[in-house]
């Protein structure tokens, strides 16, 4: 019998963003509106689409062998997983998501201290609960199914919920009093699946994948010809643009550079090298970026 | 200060369908993306959007005054309230919800006491719960946060799942066992604001006004100019047309005849109509009906 | 066994016209994208959907007991089927579907007898070979799969394609020589269906309805209160207001008319009821009209 | 030669809406995405697309005999001409538009006279110089093409702009500092023109037309059954529910009622006529009303 | 006069699909919705949109030099012509089209053999005819129009018709029995334009670009800094990896490789490189690659 | 306090195209429906979305350092800026902006003189005078709000109006009488803005970046491997090929060889590298190219 991995796919909304990820990584996944059980072209994997909430806890157990989901997640299912890679996106930026502490504008209250006595809505019974022991505080946490925000003041007085931009906040005439923890999405695995020789490596060839491909984004590659005098001066004044590829030009005054750059620094970096002398410099994007 | 009813609406899947019904019985309500309040022009009414999950819970609470979800969820929290009206419409079609006993369809699990000792997840814990304890049966019930029907067989046994038509059952290749419960949407009201004359007046009014919507869905109007000497086969032979509005015509050899039918009868009724001697048969929308 | 009506609707151009015009005749047909096979809240239908040219021959040979298709593919499959009603509607205008001749318009072609010798592409090969000769012309007729205007001149001499208002054929600097036939939906039956007396009285009462639905296009209906004394001049100086219901109110002075117009005439109509002293003039919309 | 009436209807914001009041009010308007001049089904009406802030000015020179355009352009070009109806609609909701004096949250102008010496940027030249005039306050007025609002306090110190609701204004933290004049559409025609027999007929026709599909906006058609006796307290409790028709029933304890009420008036009648006594309460839509 | 090549793209399914495949081979082909003749940034091309079925046939008799239309009809039309290059593409996958005999699931047809005296509906009149020859069967074959699946059983016994991935087919209940043929896009040009030296060329051009184009697609481009040491095991392990371009660099113990490969195989092979001791390794997208 | 480049960016048709070409050259630009002022990732650029008809006037009074507008509305302006760099783009096409005079196809004026004691209506009342005065033509010049061709004949003897491709134009029936002027977009700078060497220093910077975005479109990055000897040969034959990069392989006979060409250009050039003996040829997109 072949070997097959067991990986969980954040269904929501993370899902696009992953399944595009993986696309960049090599790995196509195809979801049908018709079933749960994502396909691919890699015939190794079985591929689920769970609810971020459960992936830690099924991981945990072993019924999956691994999966990407929230920290926060992970955190509030006492999962007890191998992290095997932060991976640093997220829906629409690229900032960490934020639980955040929400009362009303007006609400007298200003800190954790507060809170005591007090009724919270949250979707994080574990994480607030188990943040609100560590402040000392005492409170009635209840689970909320969501619309979290229309809560305060009428229903409950506080609220703990996820925020990537506190604008919908701001829009709601709220107040975040504090931060309980910040997350973003991590690549986990069984403790027992990472002991299996096949599984291991599989999932260490996947990681290096996934982070080729995130690597890559906001990347750059940079070509150029350089008058050969020149390449001292580019590599003591220019240190950032790291490990450059020098290669020889039939011309023997000129030699071609290669390199990788942040996109956000060529709009810097370009005419500094157009003053070094360097011609015809070209600009291209690039798919996947391993070191 | 002016009197104020607070109402909660479904927030999700049955949410344009409340707010068109409320359209329908002459209140506007207007759902902003960027509140979670919504406006109406009814000044007396303070508009909340609540997972339906919620509502039964803040009804009873007394948090809020009264609220539309469905009776499965009243169930689930069991929430003491006073149902005003069942609300028969549901998202795409008019059949009721059903949460039913769902397995792989080669799964050896065939009736409710089969269920000893396995595991089960479902987004009702407590109607599951309750439903086992009824039959006797001892079995591990987690809460899923949904995308419930991948789960099994690989991480639980069985699921306990809300299906309308079922058909999104088969195309997962997954059985249904048992049906648990059925459910459509219930307009309810905290026991203590039915106390309260204002509030039970004005949610009197709502229910008729309600009612008075859903049934004219389905309805038309006809009219007609009938020979007088018709008049009696008319009534005789179609009882189904019932209590018709006949009223003298100048022309005294006959009456206009007025009445309001189902639409799915009308293509059997209106040759019926035109062989009695019927001219000028119109049929025209409703947009309520209150008998 | 209970009884069947095999109907075929119209796949293509035409369906979605022909669905709504049942829909409004009071057959709620459902349309899958999965099934070829629609189906009805009238289970005594059997519903078939199939291209418009091939209707008729199905009916003609008995396979399919009625259905809607155009005149002109009727006379293309030379048969021999009972029609029961015309049917005025089509896809965007109420106007007749036209087959004509289009040539390039510097093409010396200028009568049917240029054509002697020439080569002609169209889908409706029976229609212009039975059309030449009637001309007693020669010609060399070709079959079309489509897109038969970018074939003149380069590949044929002249085509003979539908058009209903000429603009693509000007568009494509292109010619109309003459006009073979119109052609517009018409509701045909078997003539051995029309033999059994359920079948038959089935097709009237559908017949009737869809004419009803077709009759309360683009009328209204219009109710008044009229002094008494001016309905004789109304009779007399509207003629077009043809049969008002006039019925007495309990002001002696004031009957009550109500009759349907043309919608395209209330705007002259009205300030002529005015003038004649009606008050309260409400216009509504109709659904259906049978008279 | 025919007689023609040439009408100019305001392109941009307003063009769908009046297009559409035209359509209830019995004239089909056909826009063409490749010519500005629309056509209609009223061969005696020439139509121009024109903006709206130039309809006065063509008006006025009577290059046009009539046109729907806004107050405020009709006074910013100081347009003299024959109003013949308000049209109280607008592109979204029914509220007036304002032309409204901003300024910067914390700017310092708080009252007209603190604009003495300053720059305001604005469409509406005319209509700020003469409000400036009145208030005897002297500022350079500068023309604006648009996105005014960005303009404050770089680039000037206030700006004259239209709003609707305030909340681009609010959402852009600017301030209202004052209303210069509130604007609605009107239907208005050459001087001249209306001293023509045909085209003041016409045009009287057009305005009552127009008037009779506002009116039946908003408002819905009542009928019912009710008991004789009921009938003078019906009319002494509901002074509102005005002039009913009320008509014989062949059932002599009962009358129909038939009348008109405005649509948000029906949730709390309709609860009163039950209580009356009325029986089958039918309420349906209307197309035009003309008292 | 200059020199032009009169080429037909297939109008319909593969329209798209073939437009973008000329663009990516440097041929940008503007489609009007207004004509059928479309225009290119190559003065020297004459472009046709003509139904795929009759492709075959213009360019056999010499109307038309070259297009694109699948194997089935250039064998329908059995179109003497010169395979200039398969092209493996098809609409939504690569899979190759299949035409397939279809009965009802339940259908007692099981092999070819079954079909004698039975009636079969098809728009490949001409490849179901010559294939039930070839097994010696004689059957009715009619000509379908389209909605060929729902014919069955009803109007005919077993059908002929297209499908790509069979879904279709068990969604109706049908079953394939066999496959009659299946087809790919092919590039074709009339023998006596091949003779022609300029067209030759020029074809012969055609093809190398679309080539390129295709070759490219499911390719990447991959470099990377390699120790010296390594080149020689990189070669003999990784055969696949054809070709690589060795360059040196300034550091004399490092080279530079670079190769293309198919991106399926990337998600393996970096790995490998990188334990190779590759450094730097870049993956990048191509428009063309001609070998 | 750090130094600020207060930029504008044309609000309108140009919008998206300059917001793109931004993006391109390095610059992530956020435009938000809630804000006139959009944000980016360059915080030294303090950004303003203003209509392309001010643009001028504002730099030149300096509230605005630079900006990117139409040669037009500088021209209408008579704003006295510095002209950093034409951008040859445009809204759809790369066809620049034409200014023309047009009149109705029957219109007697043929020349700029017949246009004497004319009315003309025209966005631009400025660039129509100032070519009128330079005619030595005396006209009524109006200005129009848009809308403007369907001014003529009625309202108006000619209008000047702008115009891409004249399709619609011909599609109203007008004709050009003549060109005023032609105008595409251009960078603009405050003439005292570039006195101080931080902004010049920027400017310089960005426009560097801009011009290399632009050269890169509808240009593509070529490799190949070929034989040595055909070098010279390249070089000779392939002029347009500039400034290949020539680099060693570790094969001694092959030499790799790199250049940018015109995207256009490929499907020609390809074929005669082939038939030079190049191998392994790639074609791949740039994002900027700087020579």
């Amino acid at each position: 019998m072949s070997n097959k991995l067991k990986l969980a796919l954040p269904k929501g909304s993370l899902q696009d963003a992953t399944v595009e990820l993986f696309r960049k990584a090599g790995f196509n996944i195809y979801v049908s509106s018709r079933s749960y059980k994502p396909t691919s072209d890699d015939d190794s994997l079985e591929l689920y689409l769970i609810r971020a909430q459960e992936i830690g806890r099924y991981v945990h157990q072993g019924f999956i062998d691994c999966g990407i989901t929230g920290k926060d997640w992970i955190y509030e299912n006492r999962a007890d997983v191998d992290v095997l890679t932060d991976l640093q996106y997220s829906k629409a930026t690229s900032k960490p998501t934020r639980w955040v502490l929400v009362v009303p504008e007006d609400s007298p209250i200003r800190t954790a201290e507060d809170l005591e006595g007090k009724r919270i809505a949250t979707e994080g019974v574990g994480i607030t609960e188990r943040w609100l022991a560590e402040k000392g505080v005492k409170a009635d946490v209840e689970f909320s199914w969501g619309a979290t925000e229309v809560k305060v003041p009428d229903l409950v007085d506080a609220i703990v919920d996820i925020t990537e931009t506190g604008s919908s906040i701001r829009a709601n005439k709220l107040r975040i009093v504090d931060t309980l923890m910040t997350s973003y999405p991590q690549f986990i695995a069984n403790k027992k699946a990472m002991q299996d020789d096949w599984k291991r490596e599989k999932l260490t060839n996947i990681v290096m994948m996934l982070r080729g491909a995130l690597e890559a984004r906001g990347k750059v590659g940079l070509k150029m010809n350089l008058p050969k005098e020149s390449l001292t001066t580019l590599v003591e004044t220019l240190p950032s643009l790291r490990r450059p590829t020098v290669s020889p030009l039939s011309d023997d005054g000129w030699v071609a550079v290669e390199t990788v750059i942040d996109e956000s620094v060529a709009r810097d970096m370009i005419p500094q090298l157009k003053a070094l002398g360097a011609e015809g410099i070209i600009e291209y994007s690039l798919n996947k970026l391993v070191y």
